[in-house]
């Protein structure tokens, strides 16, 4: 990896991937119209983005369609009818989805990859779960998948079980590694141990680095930003910052800042003013007090968005003092 | 300067001024109540802030007190009936005022300091003003105020002025020069580069580097972040990030980061639950879509405002073709 990397130009090899159904869904359950799926879609394609993820490929029993939508599941049924003329190739774009370890009955679900309309299967997993993560990562490369390992929640984790974690992934065939800063707690300073921590663990391997943020402090951009001129060249980016709590990375500022030219922002103003200002009136996402208080508290966002959803949601003193009382 | 600064435990000479008053009454041109002002006040003192702007000392002929509120020209007597008690040794706590050159009527409205609440006169002007701007710093020091340099819009203009500007304020008595990014246009390169700049350019002289970020591309706080990292001991920020259009660095973020203990949270999460979060309901301010489009095109907030204020204030696409076109 270089030391400083030619950011100010550009990079072909930084690619961006949309998390904005994945992540952002996450906000009312995954229940998402396919029309709304379909516009993402399309506006990833013209802004050239190089990966939307689609949604979880996890569990039926552990949440179940009445209470989940299908963009936590993703069956192969529900992809082949809604993506059902999609190709890879002519469109430059890659369908993602994420599998959480613990949540996912994997070896039941994945296909081979020639088979779906799917290229890529990212592993979610705790620190304590990297060893059912391994498995999972070589269990999708054996079917053809490119596979990337997310580390969640590193924030809430020591260097060593962060380096044990790297040694597992290592000699996987996973092609990236994401910096996963679950509850945007990190600072630059951070941002930048852990990609220089991650970047040596991979050397020598031809993994990339990938970086996910969230917005709780305000830096969910600047994070990125930061990795990327480090050198990470995986990057999230939900459109609009539309995410759960205080949101992530938003995806127009991301291609704002990014200097190649296949990267379109109008067609994601377009998204924007359709499909993701509306849902505004409905749902509340994206940085205030509350997530900015279990950010610096290094707290995972649902404490803010129970007290949000609280009938003493305005009393932000209470929250603060409740919650230094119990770090 | 050090190449790196000890951030991560606290530098005692790192200051912070709250600039809610003066800044953040741009929004409803500095009509704001005292009660507001001494809240904001009490505040200060209570989270450790060391210095609070209360307002312009502009020109009542420029802004008539039938259109502008009395925090735009802080008169004398406005300052001495509101602060009448203010102590600002007792407090740690110094006031301070805007004035800008071609704006201000400097001459007849300034008093010696001793006869005074006010500490600090901070003097904004454009590149072309510098020469005006030397003279207020001058005439100020010599009433025996602490001055400021606060060179506004540096996103738009050369390197060539800022060096001009740089050697015209490097003899004066001004104590700290800032780095203002108008535009909330910067990037963490620039952000690097202007410090480097304006801290070679005042070295030997004992005077403080200080940082104005708008949070257009949601970067007020990295920004921020980022100079006081570099070395800058003197940050500017807003309760809640009040401000003109997508507002300033969020004075919550900013304590929040810094690790001397004589900065409080507490205070700063009272005010804005009883004072700051109210006004949302009237008055709309921080990052959006408009301001993120004016930001990465280093065009001024204003184009953004007045689409806002406008009747097809939803039509984004229209609003970024317009401004597209336009450069």
């Amino acid at each position: 990896m270089p030391e400083k990397a030619p950011w100010v130009t550009y990079r072909p090899e930084l690619k961006v991937l949309d998390c904005t159904v994945r992540d952002g869904g996450l906000v009312n359950a995954h229940r998402l119209s396919d029309e709304f799926v379909l516009a993402v879609y399309a506006t990833c394609i013209a802004a050239g983005i190089d990966y939307m993820e689609v949604g979880y490929k996890n569990s039926v029993r552990l949440f179940p369609p009445a209470e989940f939508g299908p963009w936590r599941h993703c069956d192969e049924g529900l992809l082949n009818r809604v993506f059902e003329h999609h190709d890879a190739e002519k469109t430059g774009l890659k369908l993602a989805v994420m599998a959480d370890a613990g949540k996912s009955d994997w070896r039941e679900v994945l296909v081979p990859c020639h088979e779906s309309v799917l290229d890529v299967i990212r592993v979610a997993f705790y620190a304590h779960q990297v060893s059912e993560a391994v498995e999972m990562i070589e269990y999708a490369a054996d079917l053809g998948y490119e596979t990337s390992a997310n580390l969640m929640a590193v924030s809430s984790i020591s260097e060593v079980e962060i380096d044990t974690v790297l040694d597992a992934i290592r000699p996987t065939r996973a092609s990236t590694v994401v910096i996963v800063d679950s509850f945007g707690h990190l600072y630059r300073e951070r941002i930048e141990a852990l990609y220089r921590t991650y970047s040596a663990a991979m050397a020598g391997t031809g993994k990339q680095i990938g970086i996910h943020a969230h917005n709780n402090l305000q830096l969910g951009f600047a994070n990125t930003i930061d990795a990327i001129i480090l050198g990470a060249n995986r990057a999230d980016a939900t459109m609009g910052g539309f995410g759960r709590g205080a949101g992530n990375c938003p995806m127009e500022l991301l291609l704002g800042f990014l200097r190649n030219p296949k990267f379109k922002l109008r067609p994601v103003v377009e998204l924007l003013q359709n499909h993701i200002e509306p849902l505004r009136e409905t749902t509340h996402w994206g940085p205030s007090l509350p997530y900015n208080i279990t950010g610096q508290l290094n707290r995972h966002p649902n404490a803010a968005i129970k007290f949000l959803e609280g009938a003493d949601n305005k009393n932000y003193l209470r929250f603060f003092d409740e919650l230094v009382r119990d770090c």
